[in-house]
């Protein structure tokens, strides 16, 4: 271990280097539940590419494992340290070093703040569109790691969409660049897009050319409430059907609803079985607001209720963004991220509550509805064991019951350590072969991210 | 050879086993130049997966290489013969095989014809985007082999956007099922968009679930005559600088204005040094195109048309798409395919020019301008040797220029057998090596389109 140590030392600055057990153990886990972790042998903080490389090298030429990191906000474990590993954070590598309006994209190192860039670019009047929950604090590289998505997605697509091309630092050391800075390009294989969403196991990104788009009008919200989940899901449907492309449709069910409520008084009715928010960032987002808003009547909603303005807009969407927090005041949460086709959301939603009386448990759900991205949350107490069993069996029943309606067991948090077992039910044999044979192109001496995704 | 095709007939209806060399010859090449051809040892028309199951567990038996065919539409000869191969046709398997509306996605097999697949999705009010020029003949599976563009990319991407998830066919006969059915997913690396723009070398595509997206309005389109195409090109920055997203933006410069003129008699003043098109499909194309318009007269065009409607739209977009057959009078043509940032469009085509130039030959540019994409025609008189090598000369040195700017070698067109020796140039010898042993992972005995990429 000192070898290991007084070798990476050899090109890293003393302080990039951290060796002390109470530091290197706080930086041992990701936000995952259900998640183990290993003592790590030391924690890094390289500032250059030629510092990650050294990092590479020394870790390939001693045969240790290296786990990637960003800000730690994953929600799979794919961060987690393994055993004597060396933790290679990329927070400290934090410059956007271009942003350029005409040809709408941005160059960054990996460890720039999610809404860092949004702000840096929104000064050019442009947005990148990319938006997790964690936005405020985590890193582009851990979104690229993890192909994250968030609130946009259903107009503006994921991380995978805006990924141009990459700087990659290989197991091996060497430096590999994906890519391009060009709107289009066929040049060989998507070496970019396999690598986004790679959850560190191929190479660690330590640059990233990154397509911006022009910011969009301000958004408009309304909310609409639903006697049951099912009539907000073919409301859902309904709204997509019709040809509409809304920026935002998120759909809380009746337990968030309820904890969102007793936590901020939103003087929402208890008769509320669903709420529905949908939000228009177009040219004219009061008519297609109001579009949608008869589509709701239509299909059942009690009352729909539309914002005026902007800041009204944000009052609304406060319930969504305070769900996860106010389910936390029940107990230990473990969210789950299932998706599913659209069509079969209501099943989803309603299989979920199935599945919260056979455990006995309170699970609430959140979805980015247009994407038929569900967040089951699953409440339990951490301190009673015979819970905690049930509270992840109800997690795995979750994801069986996405698998049997043609969805996926993750819509954008990533597999890590928490879904590993989860991963062949879905992609087969064949596919997992294939993936580790690649896995071994990239990483022969399986040293980067060992024990993740597989 | 009688063992291969009795082999082959074992598992494929004697009809679907060609040996014709006649026949077999007409299958040879797609519609690249300056790519060589081998003799294939027989032409196979599966209808079924099975089917092609049964000739790549053959094709693996006999360690027989093997060429994936759409409708050779392709630039680049990678759907061109290797000797002793077998030439895999998959137009036969042109079945669509559901179009959900609820949910926005089509499952198609390979051999659908782009335009089939636009006018039956067309009737639920949906649109299938990537447009590439010969989309009333090539199927969709060629185009997932390369990744196609189009004239629409400028706004809504390429094929890369729109592949949610694969049925394929690996090298040994084993069938792979990559992606899903839902709007986001992230289990495991994303070797559907790896298969994009493969170009037949990893697997062969048998099935696909493709995005829809909502028809959008007709498009509306305006003419602007420019006196250079520096000029032009600096206005093309300026429309998507000011925050626009045409749903097209083409440019034509002197040669290729005056072919057109010539062909169609299309009144265009001979001091026309470039003509840009621009089209919007936004809710109000008339004001978005009046400001385009506006751009363009402040950075010099003498002459803006915009269209009254949507037929006097299509009007001017005839002169683009009467391009290269107007080129092609001029001599025999071959189209290269470099894109560049946006912002270095002028440099790269006052650069083709001056090629045209050293190189005494005459070369006319249309480009995707939004995207700067440029295509350089190079014509010149086939049944001249030193000309012809003169021509290939200069079509190199275009990918030289395209690389220096920052571009590269091919924008959508693939890299096939004609630019394989240009690869390296791009990507470097660490992303080559890479993309080897990838291609090793997926095919190890190298029966799969050998000779092709790189």
């Amino acid at each position: 271990m000192s070898d290991l140590v007084d070798l990476l030392r050899e090109g890293l600055p003393e302080a990039a280097v951290v060796t002390d057990p109470e530091v290197t153990a706080a930086y041992r886990q990701d936000m995952a539940g259900f998640c183990s972790s290993g003592n790590p042998a030391v924690l890094v903080f390289p500032d250059t590419v030629d510092q990650v490389r050294h990092v590479m090298r020394t870790a390939t030429a001693l045969r240790v494992p290296v786990v990637p990191q960003g800000a730690r906000t994953g929600l799979s474990g794919a961060a987690n340290a393994v055993d004597g590993c060396i933790l290679l954070s990329l927070v400290r590598m934090n410059r956007i070093l271009e942003i350029d309006p005409v040809n709408r994209i941005a160059v960054v190192e990996p460890g720039v703040v999610n809404a860092a860039l949004s702000q840096a670019v929104g000064v050019h009047g442009l947005t990148y569109p990319p938006d997790p929950s964690s936005w405020e604090s985590c890193t582009i590289g851990g979104n690229i790691g993890t192909a994250s998505g968030g609130l946009c997605c259903v107009k503006y697509g994921t991380t995978s969409e805006y990924v141009l091309g990459l700087d990659v630092v290989l197991a091996d050391g060497e430096l590999l660049r994906t890519g391009r800075r060009t709107a289009k390009g066929v040049a060989g294989y998507d070496l970019t897009r396999l690598l986004v969403g790679s959850e560190g196991s191929l190479g660690v990104v330590v640059g990233a050319t990154l397509a911006l788009r022009p910011s969009p009008p301000p958004q408009l919200a309304l909310a609409a409430e639903f006697p049951s989940t099912a009539a907000a899901c073919v409301a859902v449907c309904a709204v997509m059907e019709a040809g509409f492309t809304p920026s935002l449709m998120e759909l809380m069910d009746t337990v968030s609803v309820r904890a969102v409520n007793s936590l901020a008084q939103m003087g929402l009715p208890d008769s509320t079985a669903a709420l529905l928010l949908i939000a228009f960032d177009t040219l004219d987002p009061v008519a297609d607001l109001a579009a949608a808003g008869e589509i709701c009547t239509a299909y059942g909603a009690t009352e729909v209720v539309p914002a005026a303005d902007s800041a009204e807009s944000e009052l609304l969407l406060q319930a969504r963004r305070l769900s996860l927090t106010a389910m936390d005041t029940l107990g230990t949460t473990m969210v789950d991220d299932v998706a599913v086709p659209r069509s079969e959301l209501a099943a989803m939603i309603d299989g979920v509550a199935a599945i919260a009386e056979r455990f006995d448990l309170t699970i609430g759900v959140v979805a980015h509805a247009g994407d038929g991205n569900t967040h089951p949350v699953v409440v339990f107490d951490a301190s009673d064991p015979e819970e905690t069993a049930r509270a992840r069996e109800s997690f795995d029943a979750i994801m069986a019951l996405g698998l049997e309606l043609g969805g996926t067991i993750t819509g954008e948090h990533g597999v890590g350590l928490l879904k590993r077992e989860w991963l062949a039910r879905e992609i087969g044999p064949v596919g997992v072969a294939l993936q580790r044979r690649i896995k071994a192109a990239f990483d022969p001496l399986g040293l980067l991210n060992p024990g993740k995704v597989f």
